[in-house]
């Protein structure tokens, strides 16, 4: 049996036995048998319970071994010092997959972890999902594995989105807030301690499920980074958007050693890379985690930024049109072909026309001029989305509104939402049901169409560069290398740096110096002193003429600060004239991530940078690096803001590549690698690698 | 009668008369009478309409003359062409107030705003709400004064928050919100055109109303921005927290002609500004508009940033704790003391108490545990607030859980509020009319207590600075000042500029820079051309050797990019050492406000600013000065960072100072006024303008 099969038969299966059924549906060991049987299952239920012969008519078995046949999934209700028992004779018997509720494994500590091991043993080949998991819901086709009282409803509404949680509390207040506002899901899975079926698991299967249009995610951790990304690229490449919302967003940024990467990278900021490259849309609050599920699940498609307010009530409009205009939205006034036929459609000439939100004055209360103006704005050549305000004057006859809205919609493939300005949740789950998904919040319908916008310009990653198989790296010393060392590993894998010498005394640091030409910079040369300049190892804007005596201050100023003398000193040509970036490189347990970072003090206090992971073989694509350097806020020094140079991009491009590549080609056994500052020259003059830090695994 | 008295009529009349009302209850004309009655108005109803006898047992009058006495109110339901008349007719009546609703004002043009003009006359001393208002409601009195079928309503939630809105539409969406959620209000109005009562004048009186603990604006616009200043400082004093939503925050930002202050500030930060200094506590969502004030009305005390937060579900208390931590808040887990009184509590010691959110099991089915839960964090030292998860366990016993959460309430001042995790608006308003603001969102718990904390923090402005008054300006010129008569003008209020000369030929420059000593810089000196970089007009780092010859090269550049030959320049002492920073004025019709900035290019693209308004009198105080420059994402650079030195902020203080005193001064005569850059030297070594803009007014 493969492993698809496996997870097919989990969320449809033809047959289910529930250890540890109770007969009495009001507790909790009764509740399978009953929501199952309340949803018309029409496989073949099996209860197993000694102490009971019969539950609500069915047989009941006394231990799993009397079950006639093999049941595809077992629901486990025993308490966590029994369930192991359980899984080990489900698996005997050949089923597909146990769901195992009780709580009480690693995340109580200790001993749980032990029954977690016990557990995963027990299963052998079955696959499970939990422990601790509330369950899962195929509402596509009614049926219900779980034992949640949150699941006490008569009626899912069914539709498109299929959600996976890593919490199952979660995942029972996003069915209750679904249910209300007439979203319509097709799965919902709750994964929690992932002892084997995880997100990814999911994620890969609603790829392939005919129901599923739109895949929510909520995130604790993703606990198999590589697996993740390829079911994500799948539902990328399926035309299946993936929308996930991930807690643990406070939680400190990753402390490193040495460089300043880590700390500038953050976990979060991970994630946000993580999902970018596999198309995943992030969803900033837990609202939006059904608001852009929703919109995305109507298929319709967003071309351009123009929307049009439809109203017939006053603030509320401007209220949208505000925070659309916040997130880089237009609402441009009619066109004045599509005003004119607007002004056609009313009797009078009192509506104002020159403006958007656009006031068609009583169109709530008559559907033919509502049909008319949607029409007209859905065709207009100035729109790319419709956005229609129902105010309370709407509120008198909700079906013939939202019958008026439903009956434009196939002539048009362009999105249509609602914004409902009083309270009347009953009217905005009347309009999502129809097609209109329709929010109570400007900021949702902002998120909505954002995540419309943004989702359909995915593009599939762009081929790693070369994995620089060439370069030798065999003679690597273990541990952290120093500044000249680290140089010449940049300079291996073809990251230029700027000139420089190794020197002992002042004498060769003069000679140095005139070597070089020009100004120079003096700096202690250490593996162990890695911030140079706190303890007064640095000096710039030095000549020959001074380099000398200057080399025999910064010994003594070294030695009394940080308690030992230095032996030796890197004079290195002044670099000047450039741009000052940081490109460093991040290993955390989502994947290593390459950080690129606009330098000096201001930039850094104000956090400019950029992340991207590592693709799974190889370093990143040419364009990888170019969308980096562009994603910078402070990207127009670079392109040649107020009639500065334009930078050696190019060389830039280069650069982060070759970096990327080196930290490729080293894996794991690369610790922590940065170049800080690199200074990026004005076109065609390159960019040169100032300083650095790596530290090598041993 | 003051006018206090007239807007205490308006909200409380003793009569009502209401012209142009019909007798038929389902028309607009009808609903005015109507609302009187069902919500049981105990004054006089006069209805005006010279078709009808009566309307509902009332006797109606055929024209305003004809009323007997005077009425207190007059709601006018005529249309925009004969609305005057009623208003003249009302004044000349006495009545202290008339409410308009009729549109086809200004809102429509021309024609619009002649007719408002015209209802302005009309009006004489009487007082006008509107036009183009939905009116007014009552909620301590239930008096409805208003025809808006958003009103529509058997019963309105009364409580302590006091509602002013410039939109109609916006009035009903937050009258039948807050409804829904349990939030009670005092009083509604929708200011609307405000020919003459506006936002002011109503959070003027609502400081003084003891029905009301919180004032909440839906605000498009502040038209008298010092009525709306004192008024808002009243309310401040007077212990009740103003929460303003502003519209209009993706509009565009001012341009200015010369200076880059204008483009810096933006009208949005304006409202900022304005908003902080007189104490409003902005709300950043329109959600936010009822999910502050709720929190606020408790008058409940928030002390310090450390929330406990108890439940009985898995993820929704870290989606409140994940959310709250985004926002500087802590969750810390219990101290030994309090996890040793909640293990207390419990029969067994299954729960897990080393952590918060803080897992109390089955706390929302057993009332007497969660009392005991909530007495114990509520006195423990580790908490400043509580936030209470309400999962789909509590639901089934709602009255009980908010009874028993009630009853702990009186034993603390500590702010405890409701997250309730499935959709359950019925047990959220429960919550929140018993006392514990109820959200369904964590982003509005994080909303509710960062205003209780902060709105806690306001502080009354300290006194202005000197008014300067005996700095002499009647000599003044009018127009662009060229860089060194801006530098005279900044120096005579006590900013220090760099040490500079006016020279003509290579000769006196090079003269000038051996008086100056040390590097020079070289300017060309002109009122015309502000932009000096663009057209080569800048040369830095020169010598008294060098700056004849580069004065040549640069006259000749000037001429052939601006077309014409430069013959004044400025030669400059170069400033070294010192932190960039931008000092600017900008006016609007808000104010005028001074406006901080980190200088430099990097600091420019990442807009790192910061505004103050000038009080009605005088320049800034020194607190005003300081709190800026630490308000700056870059402060680290003023403040020692990373070992640089200290930079001087006491000179920069003064040199904020005296540069606000300088724009109180000149008041209307300054159109633009920046110093940019103005280096800050190390601790004890000043500051220096070293380029300025200044244009008077002619």
């Amino acid at each position: 049996m493969t492993e698809l099969n496996a997870i097919a038969r989990l969320l449809k299966p033809r047959s289910v036995a529930v250890i540890g059924a109770s007969a009495d549906a009001a507790k909790t060991a009764g509740r399978p048998v009953a929501y199952l049987r309340k949803h018309g299952f029409t496989g073949e239920i099996y209860p197993v319970n000694p102490r009971v012969d019969a539950i609500g008519g069915l047989a009941c078995y006394p231990d799993i071994a009397s079950i006639p046949g093999t049941p595809d999934v077992g629901i486990v209700l025993l308490g966590a010092e029994r369930a192991h028992q359980a899984v080990r004779e489900l698996a005997a018997k050949g089923t597909a997959a146990a769901i195992v509720l009780a709580s009480g494994y690693t995340e109580t500590g200790e001993e749980g972890a032990r029954r977690q091991q016990q557990l995963i043993e027990a299963a052998g080949g079955m696959r499970i999902l939990g422990p601790n998991t509330i369950g899962l819901v195929n509402l596509s086709d009614n049926i219900v594995l779980s034992a949640s009282g949150a699941l006490e409803m008569e009626h899912f509404p069914v539709g498109g989105i299929g959600v996976v949680s890593q919490s199952g509390g979660i995942l029972g207040a996003l069915l209750s807030r679904a249910a209300a506002r007439g979203i319509g899901l097709s799965k919902l899975i709750s994964t929690s301690n992932e002892v084997d079926l995880d997100l990814a698991d999911f994620v890969d299967h609603l790829a392939d499920d005919a129901d599923t249009k739109v895949i929510a995610l909520y995130v604790e951790s993703v606990r198999n980074p590589e697996k993740f990304r390829a079911a994500a690229l799948k539902a990328a490449r399926a035309g299946k958007p993936v929308v996930a919302f991930k807690i643990g967003r406070s939680e400190a940024g990753a402390k490193a050693a040495v460089s300043h990467t880590g700390a500038l990278a953050g976990a979060d900021r991970m994630y946000d890379a993580l999902f970018r490259q596999v198309g995943v849309i992030r969803a900033q609050t837990f609202g939006d985690l059904l608001d852009i599920p929703v919109a995305l699940a109507t298929g319709r498609k967003l071309r351009g930024k123009r929307v049009a307010i439809l109203t017939s009530t006053g603030g509320a409009g401007t209220l949208v049109s505000d925070d659309l205009g916040m997130q880089g939205f237009e609402t441009p006034a009619p066109d004045a072909a599509t005003a004119q036929a607007l002004r056609a459609l009313q009797s009078g000439d009192h509506a104002v026309l020159d403006r958007n939100p656009i006031d068609v004055t009583l169109a709530g209360l008559q559907p033919d001029l509502l049909r008319g103006a949607i029409d007209i704005l859905l065709e207009s050549p100035s729109y790319d989305a419709l956005a229609i305000i129902v105010g309370s004057s709407s509120l008198a006859m909700p079906e013939l509104m939202a019958g008026a809205i439903q009956d434009c919609l196939p002539r048009s493939d362009k999105p249509v939402i609602a914004y409902v300005s009083p309270h009347a949740p009953e009217v905005a789950a009347l309009l999502t049901q129809r097609g209109v998904p329709a929010f109570a919040a400007a900021e949702s319908c902002t998120s909505a169409l954002a995540a419309m916008l943004n989702g359909g310009r995915w593009q599939e990653p762009k081929p790693s560069s070369a994995p620089a198989a060439a370069v030798p790296i065999d003679d690597l010393p273990a541990g952290s290398l120093d500044e000249a060392q680290a140089k010449q590993l940049f300079t291996r894998f073809g990251v230029p740096c700027a000139r420089e010498m190794v020197v002992a005394t002042p004498a060769e640091a003069e000679a140095a110096a005139r070597e070089l030409g020009g100004r120079v910079v003096l700096k202690i040369l250490s593996a162990e002193i890695t911030h140079k300049s706190d303890v007064g190892g640095v000096a710039v804007n030095l000549s020959a003429e001074t380099v000398g005596a200057r080399l025999q201050a910064m010994a003594a100023e070294v030695e009394s600060k940080a308690g030992v003398g230095p032996r030796r000193f890197l004079v290195q040509e002044m670099v000047g004239g450039g741009t000052e970036l940081i490109l460093g490189m991040h290993r955390d347990p989502l994947g290593t991530a390459i950080l690129l970072g606009m330098g000096g003090i201001t930039a850094e206090l104000l956090k400019d940078t950029t992340m991207r992971l590592l693709p799974l073989q190889g370093g990143l694509s040419r364009e990888d690096a170019l969308s980096m350097a562009r994603e910078l806020k402070t990207w127009p020094l670079l392109d040649g803001f107020r009639g500065r140079p334009k930078a050696d991009v190019k060389a830039l491009v280069d650069a982060i590549v070759a970096f990327s590549d080196m930290a490729a080609r080293l894996g794991e056994r690369l610790l922590e690698a940065e170049i800080n500052p690199v200074f990026v020259l004005p076109e065609g003059q390159g960019v040169r690698a100032a300083d650095g830090v790596v530290v090598l695994a041993g």
